[in-house]
């Protein structure tokens, strides 16, 4: 199993709407036969590809899925039906598919004469699909706010200067983050003052993800890097912005609450177009809105090995006025990214 | 040698103006005879501890000694005649002693004809002793700056509510590190504000830190808990201060510079009265100038899994404007205490 979900991370960030998926096939003796993973929406699920290189070595054979094989006919066949067809006689599977359109998988396998165990490594499996598992579960895309700061907690110095504050190591682990986003999110506040590229760059084989910039009176300019063909880029105005200077850049247009883009409304609309995972990277501001809107999933912070006492803060205007309001979340994990640390941490009862 | 290290650790806190030293001794077949550290300041060194359990074993045997054995009496005599007239054949040591006074031990032990080897745990050694080793090195205490924030960097909401940002095990924690001190040092500010007790609870066999207030106008009622009678406290008033509401408490009169009291001042004053560490802890200001002075060796800072996008900052006035001035620190440990994370770091190049 630890080997299927290896192979199912190895999709994370090219799936969506579908979830990441790893299988490895064994014979009736237990040796490997067959292994694959899902590699794009409208491809052959995992199962398939690993049935497809067992072939008759399947026969009487488990089969180890990262998650409960599907039972609908979407764009490829039920796989519950394929893993039958195929004579497996086993199947181990993580975490059940909490689709309500395509459950069902395990109770066919059982029905078929099938023996079916469902959580082996399940908290890792659980892990590797989390964005995708996350969506489903709360109907919105899972949001990842990622943030970098020095220990003292401020992104930038008194005059603005933030470069680097975090490594080369910490900025080539941030594009593994946007790699792996459906989407990846700034705000209009963010382009004009720092102009980020927001695309991805050094990762082998990247699908670079939609690049989104709030901007509710669509004030950017046309040059913005963001705009540029390394990757799509949708533009979020509101309703009645004038974007007559943005005649090239697609425009989506969502009514405006108290002056600003509602978090619901976009994260609703980023859901309708097949996005799965939003990687949320600034400003301060917009960071607090979802902070503020109960819609942060995670939160991946980049901490350096800096102090300087002044400056902006990563995090502002979440509407937490006293300390019991404080959103309170659990570390997940803590890791060296060269000379910064990496922390993970999830809200509470997520 | 890594049994000797735990042995030196047992006394952190208690050995001061004296390092910490642990020592094991082997018999000439290298099993262990006798073992012991260095206690108190006045106390038998963690050598004679050893060579006393270990008798007339010792002959013949080998001595492994954190610090490089003294080679001078002061309150008792020197380790290196010690070892000579017990008869032990070698002597490992992990750290040489900077002190000038004491330093020549392995000189004389080898001009003896006694082997004697350096290096052996080097650098588990040297951090055991940090405080003491910085403070010879220096000429002043060794200064250990702890800070509690969220994630985001705030110490305290936005209307100041800050009980409790951290759990009670990171509060725990804080109390082995006042143990470890031999001052703990507030602003009169922060004393105003939160009342801080500065004392160790909860420590077995602690020994009590001195309490340090910076209070340069002496605007701390006299009723403050860091001035009950739990452990000692010196209250550092400017030379000028009325102080005439605290009769009892012992004043440390500096002179002012810019309306405050000068961090090299300070330091200068705790070093001649025999202390060789300090404690930072809080508020904001006065980290700021410790580190605007230069004069911070380390850096201790719990972060709780918490956002709250509001509310002061762990560090101010730090005199960095731009991200060139940036202090940059070496991180060294970073462990979980219950749900929060303590990250250990010391500045480049110190």
């Amino acid at each position: 199993m630890r080997r299927a979900i290896g192979l199912a991370a190895r999709a994370l960030g090219a799936t969506s709407p579908n979830p990441v998926v790893g299988c490895v096939v064994t014979d009736a003796s237990g040796h490997r036969v067959g292994e694959g993973y899902h590699r794009r929406a409208g491809g052959p699920h995992a199962e398939v590809h690993a049935l497809r290189e067992a072939g008759v070595l399947a026969r009487g054979g488990t089969a180890y899925v990262t998650l409960e094989p599907c039972d609908h006919t979407g764009r490829t066949g039920p796989c519950s039906q394929a893993l039958i067809e195929a004579g497996i006689s086993r199947v181990v599977y993580a975490v059940g598919d909490p689709n309500p359109q395509a459950t069902g998988g395990a109770d066919t396998l059982r029905a078929a004469g099938v023996e079916v165990e469902k959580g082996l490594l399940e908290a890792e499996a659980e892990a590797v699909n989390i964005a995708w598992l996350s969506s489903v579960r709360n109907g919105r895309p899972f949001v990842r706010w990622k943030y970098a700061a020095t220990l003292d907690g401020r992104t930038a110095a008194a005059d603005g200067t933030s470069r680097w504050i975090t490594s080369p190591e910490a900025r080539a682990d941030v594009h593994r983050l946007r790699a792996e986003a459906d989407a990846v999110l700034a705000g209009g506040g963010t382009l004009r003052a720092d102009d980020p590229h927001l695309a991805v760059r050094g990762v082998e084989g990247p699908t670079q993800p939609l690049r989104v910039v709030l901007d509710a009176r669509a004030e950017i300019p046309p040059t913005a890097r963001a705009l540029d063909d390394a990757a799509p880029t949708l533009v979020v105005v509101g309703e009645d912005a004038d974007a007559r200077h943005l005649p090239d850049a697609e425009l989506l247009r969502l009514p405006l609450r108290d002056g600003r883009i509602g978090v619901r409304d976009l994260l609703d609309a980023l859901h309708a177009r097949g996005v799965r995972s939003v990687l949320l990277e600034g400003g301060p501001t917009l960071a607090g809105s979802f902070v503020a809107a109960g819609a942060v999933d995670q939160v991946v912070g980049y901490l350096a090995p800096v102090l300087l006492g002044d400056g902006p803060q990563a995090l502002a205007g979440a509407g937490i006025g006293t300390i019991a309001e404080a959103l309170r979340l659990d570390i997940t994990e803590t890791v060296r990214i060269g000379p910064d640390l990496r922390i993970t941490a999830t809200p509470k009862g997520a």
